[in-house]
């Protein structure tokens, strides 16, 4: 089949929403920039053996693709909008594809993201998305922007798709009384982007990141960048009911250091911090776990015991 | 190497320009968006044994992964400005990576295409390129443009690129005679995006497409997008002094019928001809080919022989 039959067919979804002047099926897509607004932009690339098992089906590919994106774009602050598709494929085969162009369309439909154009190749299966968005000028949230004293919180649980990534990929057997293995591996391979999330936050937060590699991984990306230090109540760390159930120093071990969980993590201006509260309207899946300090680069728990210095993982 | 260091070690080169809020190293690059502007945008994707041989130095790599995308920007009459690397490398080989990112950098410096972010990952080697530009609001080149009557330019030279794979992929000795074969190498592996040619023609050209899979090819995409037809004066087509060399009906055949070279074929209403023909300053590197028709998907020639219609090529 020809590379544009292929867009045609799997590829070509709607009538364009109105922002996108032009889509599918010219040399290049064609958006409308609004003034007062910023573009905001994230890619991403999936290989077949190195970021996924080679047999994962089409509809877990698609899903993790697209929501990594989508969170880079969220961890911003932004609204996605658009994104493109540079798909490699070693054959076409119209039942993966089918199933993979189904499932793209309905989670960029979830978040208002059209696909306006992108490239299909013959080659080993690989995935390169990139998510643009916007973002009212000088309103995205950067990493940068931790002060002494902020308030450090995260969106939703910690740990749960790095305990699903050791029962699927390991098929670590430590877990026998582990309840509700698939929400785990479910946690693991569709996880939800913090996009509205990321909307509301970016009036409050001083700094934000979304967590990929681990809690201390990605705080210390914050860290960094704000020249900052942390304190972490590992007694506060949010644990789903899963994590609850197996034993407390492992879970906190998990919630400390598993990636893919794609969580938001930032930091609030106390100054700022009841209007945040009263915004989300005390919504427990917002977590407070610590607070910034001077000590810069270093992250310790509520016994100010060391968990993470930069170069030195307590927990690795 | 942590993906991160290499990012900073090879991809982060300058001062980000004006118009850049944040570039490599948060979550998401984050752009200006000027108002009265429209986005544009293009991706592609490159494999190692696929659109390259395995051998190709970086270099040669690098350059045609940026070019053939600033020229599909340059097709739509827009100006590049910035870039996302998508690269998937086996290893970390250290001297292949500095050949490719100082290629890359001089390429992008050359057009003031600035490097915004992207991903670097492990896996067959692999480039995926989307390059974003501007325009200002509805003045980008569209296929769809081109009404009966327009005269069909062509910038550059046509075939050189094709007679170059010949040499270098088929070692085809039909071109003892050929003089230069390196300038028809160089064509094939270091295309010339045709930017400024671009923005300078956007003002009088009614539609345009980017040479990449032939003359013919490129056309017939114009005139399923207009609905119309075309008559081409095969012997006004631009021949490089290399394909001069050579038996004149086989020249006239790859400049037809070969890809790659990535020149502009564009239209112009003959009420717009002289202006424009003003603004180029007579020059010849522009060539007027022949002729838009009522033919609706039929391209003939000066004799009214039938070149191409959709789905047969006479060429082929």
């Amino acid at each position: 089949m020809h590379e544009f039959n292929l867009i045609q067919k799997y590829f070509t979804w709607n009538k364009p929403p109105s922002g996108v002047g032009v889509a599918v099926g010219d040399d290049a897509a064609v958006l409308n920039l609004s003034s007062n607004k910023q573009l905001v932009t994230s890619i991403d690339t999936f290989i077949s053996g190195v970021h996924f098992p080679i047999n994962t089906p089409p509809h877990a590919i698609e899903h993790k693709s697209l929501a990594v994106n989508l969170s880079d774009i969220a961890a911003m602050g932004a609204t996605p909008k658009w994104f493109t598709l540079a798909l490699t494929l070693p054959e076409i085969d119209s039942h993966w594809l089918q199933a993979f162009s189904k499932g793209l369309k309905q989670l960029a439909e979830n978040y208002d993201c059209f696909l306006v154009g992108g490239d299909t190749t013959r080659g080993p299966l690989s995935i390169s998305i990139q998510v643009m968005g916007d973002v009212d000028k000088g309103q995205s949230l950067l990493r940068s922007g931790a002060k002494i004293g902020d308030k450090i919180y995260v969106t939703g649980t910690l740990g749960d798709a790095a305990v699903g990534l050791q029962l699927i990929e390991y098929e670590n057997n430590e877990f026998d009384q582990l309840s509700n293995q698939l929400f785990c591996e479910q946690r693991l391979n569709y996880p939800t982007p913090r996009v509205n999330e990321g909307v509301l936050i970016k009036h409050f937060a001083s700094s934000c990141i979304d967590v990929s590699d681990g809690l201390l991984q990605d705080l210390s990306h914050i860290l960094e960048s704000s020249n900052v230090g942390a304190t972490i109540d590992t007694s506060s760390l949010p644990l789903s009911n899963s994590l609850k159930s197996i034993e407390k120093e492992k879970a906190i071990n998990y919630a400390l250091t598993g990636g893919d969980d794609y969580e938001l993590l930032f930091t609030v201006d106390p100054a700022n911090e009841s209007q945040f509260l009263m915004a989300i309207n005390s919504d427990e899946s917002y977590r407070c776990i610590g607070f910034i300090t001077s000590n810069s680069g270093e992250v310790v728990d509520e016994n100010d015991l060391l968990l993470k210095s930069v170069g030195y993982n307590h927990f690795d």
